[in-house]
């Protein structure tokens, strides 16, 4: 996606073949910063420190430090050490452990000496397979916001929660990508930004990621998706999710189910995007089933931002002495979810509906 | 209710006769000062810069005000120049106008020489009913909450949401004063504090009344509270309102919509505590006829805090140059409300309720 009119992913080999590049995101949206990732502590700071972040972008970033690695010292004991170390930085992130599964089974049993290429060709093709795997979303959804298009005539009014944006993928995203490709193909949208409460992602990323690409969009409090779906400022609604059970309850960023319900109530399709790799296929039941993580209460009593001197600041926003909780996640019931957008095609949120689409796991 | 061990109002008379004393409410939660309000143009300041803030307490100020302007010039024109300059610092705030209406009608048909006396003795009475309709909010409200505890016999969870405290009204606040009675009479109660954005009452002003009062509190983000609801952590959720229809439609803080949602869906009883005097009896569809008044963009934009040094400050939060909406209010309507809770008891959110308790209303 473009950034001041430049197209970007958010990790990129560099052309001497020393590293990757990566945008910095912890300086966002207030500054655009790039980091070059040269050896493997760069690799690990850059994912504990949250300079990249998202599930896709994390696993790609992993990979990539396993490769750099293993251009230094192409050894058992290095290949064992870039897999502990990377796997430390973020140990509950899924796709940090897949990738890192992926590269170690490739490389063991390769003879040091070619190691290094293979690490680097397998990088790219982990790097290439989740841009293929947003695109393959993003060409699922679109038919979605064409038809509400084609419905009114109108500018089709989108929501989204949290970022579920390319930023936190290599490109194109796992909600936003049917939106990119709607606006990039002409259709007029519009998107809804949630701030997103506590680290306000949808404020500080999503909004920069659409702003920077040029999609048209407005943040809201978290409190006014409601109203807006109450008096029809909603065509539809596009998240991500963290974890979907085999059913279609969908795990995602705190505050998601509010705003299914509303779309429920309201009429307004309700849709969740998400790359096969999130399915937890042994879990049904997400309300029971999956447990919540509760994260730091300085997330909610503290917040980042710009001041007027344009230096960046952490506030303190909740009267002293309040405790404060920060449950993380929350689990929206398949009935509220209208249909699931994957990168093998739209279905329904339901036990049939993906099995459907994954008849290997059907079978098994 | 207490500050720092000490019961305090939110406004009271200067034992010298000179003017009001009142809790500077811009400088909460991180500083506790006292203003005093000596002449009309303090009054005026003091609503208008929001020092006093809620519906309830900005119509005793003005009623205050008129009585400090009628001191010191007793004369018709100053009555209408205190009631004009009063009612333009809030226009929309309809007990401002009512307050005023009662002090003109009272104090123009009297002889200039007696008009002071008579305006402070009527602002004072207009203040004592205020504490009497909150404290008949919380006498209706508390067996709602006896009840919980005894079904249970374990600490009773309450969800509110913006700020429906004490601190809104001259003491007992509307949603918090069941709350209160309920602490003072020793049932264990905790309450969940939506921090409520976009302007933070709930963080700052509910947290900061219950926590110097002394009641259990946690502050959460607005998008918990459906998980919260979900898991069963929440027993009854009691909020304020800004306008009631005539059928029990409830316009209020942006973001009451979405919880009222969350707790039909999870069987959690939805209370909403009024005084009387917010129920529109002209309209019945508030969702339909009840116009929302957008607000300022940079409430969502920026934020005000504390920083680290202790002095506060306003910090940029949104990516720069993404537009932001501000809706302030939302409707639920009244099939999600299980009852409200007014100065006259409890009653069904339906208009054979409302006429129920209210009957000379029903006959006209």
């Amino acid at each position: 996606m473009n950034i001041g009119g430049k197209p970007y992913r958010t990790i990129w080999p560099l052309a001497d073949g020393t590293g990757v590049g990566v945008i910095d995101q912890t300086k966002l949206p207030f500054a655009f910063e790039i980091r070059e990732l040269k050896e493997l502590a760069d690799a690990a700071e850059a994912i504990s420190t949250m300079v990249v972040r998202g599930a896709p972008l994390i696993g790609v970033t992993a990979a990539y430090g396993v490769a750099i690695a293993l251009g230094a010292d192409a050894s058992d004991d290095m290949l064992s050490i870039a897999y502990d170390t990377l796997y430390r930085t973020r140990p509950t992130a899924v796709n940090l452990r897949w990738a890192l599964d992926e590269m170690r089974n490739a490389l063991l049993p390769l003879p040091p000496a070619e190691r290094a290429a293979a690490a680097w060709k397998l990088a790219d093709r982990i790097c290439a397979d989740d841009i293929e795997t947003s695109r393959r979303m993003g060409e699922a959804g679109l038919p979605l916001i064409q038809q509400a298009y084609a419905r009114t005539g109108q500018r089709v009014n989108i929501l989204t929660h949290c970022n579920a944006g390319w930023l936190a993928t290599v490109d194109w995203g796992t909600a936003t990508a049917p939106i990119y490709m709607a606006h990039d193909a002409g259709i007029p949208v519009h998107v809804w930004v949630d701030e997103t409460r506590p680290r306000n992602q949808g404020a500080s990323l999503t909004a920069f990621e659409l702003g920077q690409h040029g999609v048209p969009h407005t943040v809201i409090a978290d409190n006014a998706g409601g109203h807006l779906m109450q008096h029809g400022k909603v065509d539809l609604c596009i998240v991500g999710t963290d974890r979907t059970t085999a059913r279609g309850d969908v795990c995602n960023k705190i505050g998601t189910y509010l705003k299914a319900l509303a779309a429920f109530h309201n009429q307004v399709p309700f849709y969740v995007a998400l790359p096969h790799t999130t399915i937890d296929w042994t879990i049904l039941d997400g309300v029971r089933e999956i447990p919540i993580e509760e994260r730091s209460a300085r997330e909610v009593t503290h917040m980042q931002g710009r001041l007027e001197d344009g230096t960046l600041a952490t506030m303190e926003i909740v009267s002293p002495g309040s405790a404060a909780a920060n449950p993380a996640f929350d689990v929206t019931p398949a009935e509220f979810v209208t249909a699931l957008i994957t990168d093998r095609g739209v279905c329904a949120a339901t036990a049939e509906g993906l099995q459907g689409l994954f008849p290997e796991r059907a079978a098994a």
